[in-house]
């Protein structure tokens, strides 16, 4: 009976009923539908708008649910993560707490380097295998696409590892997977302080290798005082530019390194985090069509004070994407929901901008645009149902899932 | 076979491999048992400690569930909420994010009167039908006791309606459900501005009805210059006094009115919020035995700077509680975990403080000490069983829920 449904429905669906929040970038606002429908025929979306003037001819034979009058936005978009990592931070929170300083948490064996050598030491089932309830806990929330980074290999077979890993959670759960090569992340131990020695074999060994095999969608890297300079992360980017990959940075987070500016001169995706952006860095990404990717659970976590120039992204017309950064040591969050609150009430984003931001703007993050982040004909049917009065209610509440039912690619 | 398992357990339940944190006050930090055991007939723990040491006897012909070297904690306690309310103020949120001021919101039907409002419009099924999701978000997170106040009802049929509800929230799941009469908490339109009328009635008529009728467990007020003055709430203190009921009290939140003095002169539970309480205050507390609870999901929604004196309660020795505060004005918060993590990350509370204050002193704020809050024999067994490797990680993951198995009375 099931099967002569689906065989009926010939991968036609229809969601009546329902008030659409479609994000598209021609509407104002959230691209409000009161009465409103979603059709998809084989996970792409055929029709999405008022329900009174959808075709007759659209829904026909299609498997039709009733929203009882629920809200459906975009499946949600989780454009920056560390997703893959192995072990956690907890011990090295528990003794900063406990009033230990930097030092001795490094000399007791924490830090970066911790997670370098717990993903080294791990296999690549086991990193999935570790990797899967943090995703699932972003897909219980409505999450349909999610970025997720290498960087704590920082070798060439353990770099492989982590990428390989990060596509087989996207064969192992319904969600959309988007790589990122993020070599010049930190240094490793063996490198002995010799970052522009690294950086070589980074930019000309382990990059090339991992876009030829495509791990990659994507090059990141973390331009930072306690990072690599502008000048060598600009060595990896022309490597990526040389394999053909699209670029994004982790920038001016705990300084003003200029990376907004050297990500938007290479057309960078995102430049992410930019707590020190200034002026100059907000008008060069605008230019460039670069993407400001908010990470509030990094600043929440580390206890930063200075916010993102969310002024001046807003002056200059730069897209704002949110995201968890989820990672072991400075985010370990897993609820793009919460995400948005911290981004409402840390740095002051609308309801609008928060939603925006991990939908259409993250999506446009992550080169996706074409393809998801908004509900309109021709997009992939990733969708979001929602228990809710009104949209505000996805920023507003604080550690409550009121997600109804989760559609990717139709299903 | 399922009724002659039940039969011949004699509800006796063992559960063995486990990590064990008792809480148990006479142990320091945790209360670490690393093989340990809990064994409970009829809901009461008989033993809770090494497995190697536990008395054959004790386990003869129990249920028995291997752990498998999960921890166990005490099952949550989450002590200060308003949990029963009616409505949201997403659009509230909405407002301010796009920048309103207060008065505008008010003007727009915003503030606490608006769930006033709503309180009295719904029927004592709504309110328990809105109630139960939030509930059902803590019991999620291994939550086995909640208090719950009144307060938005104001007058004697809606402060009754609210306690009734919350007493069948307490019916519907398995949780304890502790209730506190807040008839002092705001006031009513119909009071014009007349606090100390509205505070007579309070105290002289609503108060007196809602104790004969076994509604409350404890009386609650709001010290604080937009809502009573210590005179005002010292009328309804003596009312609950001669009532029988214990106090507790909205202390010291936005300016020290020496809430936290006049919550110890009456021998409170606790004193909650806190912000303000000066050195005077944190001393009368320790004098007293009032435990002072910390609430920093409402610091942090309403973007409050100053913090509750941490180190004055730990020099004083004052028990500290750490609470949700479940309102929809200042702290639509429903994770006691995320609540642990924002007090240690935005007010320093240590790991083992976080999880004192969700446990053994949240029981200790609700006078429930004597029978929950600890896993040690005689007390109810309550418990959370989790899948972590340390207790640090209940406090330093962020929207992420490791909860394995929840226990109340041993079931
Ligand atoms: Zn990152
Ligand atoms: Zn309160």
């Amino acid at each position: 009976m099931a099967a002569a449904n689906k065989s009926r429905a010939g991968g036609l669906h229809l969601w009546r009923n329902a008030r659409l929040a479609t994000m598209a970038e021609s509407a104002t606002g959230l691209g409000i539908v009161e009465k409103g429908a979603v059709a998809a025929r084989d996970g792409i979306i055929v029709y999405a708008g008022a329900e009174a003037e959808m075709p007759a001819a659209v829904g026909q034979g299609a498997e039709i649910v009733d929203c009882g009058g629920r809200w459906i936005t975009p499946g949600l978009i989780d454009c920056h993560t560390h997703l893959i990592h192995a072990g956690n931070r907890a011990s090295e929170f528990e003794m900063r707490l406990a009033g230990a300083t930097y030092e001795e948490v490094a000399r007791a064996g924490g830090g970066i380097v911790s997670s370098v050598k717990a993903l080294r030491a791990a296999g690549e089932d086991e990193l999935v295998a570790q990797s899967l309830p943090r995703l699932d806990a972003l897909i219980a929330e409505g999450v349909t696409s999610v970025e997720i980074k290498s960087g704590y290999g920082l070798d060439l077979e353990n770099e492989k590892k982590s990428l390989r890993a990060a596509r087989r959670l996207g064969e192992e759960r319904p969600v959309t997977v988007r790589t990122s090569f993020l070599g010049a992340h930190a240094l490793p131990p063996e490198a002995k302080g010799d970052k522009d020695a690294f950086v070589d074999l980074v930019a000309n060994e382990i990059l090339p290798a991992v876009a030829a095999e495509g791990l990659a969608d994507a090059v990141d890297g973390f331009c930072e005082s306690i990072a690599f300079s502008p000048e060598q992360i600009s060595r990896v980017f022309d490597a990526a530019k040389a394999a053909g990959l699209p670029v994004k940075l982790h920038a001016d987070q705990l300084s003003n390194l200029h990376g907004a500016e050297l990500a938007a001169r290479y057309g960078a995706l995102s430049a992410d985090h930019l707590e020190y952006t200034d002026e100059a860095g907000a008008a060069a990404m605008a230019r460039a069509g670069t993407v400001a990717t908010i990470l509030p659970g990094a600043y929440y976590f580390i206890r930063e004070t200075k916010k993102p120039p969310i002024a001046l992204f807003r002056q200059h017309g730069v897209g704002m994407a949110v995201a968890t950064d989820n990672n072991p040591g400075t985010s370990p969050l897993t609820s793009l929901l919460l995400t948005m609150n911290m981004a409402a009430t840390l740095f002051g984003l609308t309801v609008d901008e928060c939603l925006a931001g991990v939908t259409r703007e993250a999506a446009r993050a992550l080169g996706l645009l074409g393809q998801a982040g908004t509900i309109e004909a021709g997009k992939s049917a990733d969708l979001a149902i929602w228990d809710i009065e009104r949209p505000a209610e996805l920023v507003y509440r604080m550690g409550f899932n009121p997600l109804h039912a989760r559609i990717w690619r139709g299903q």
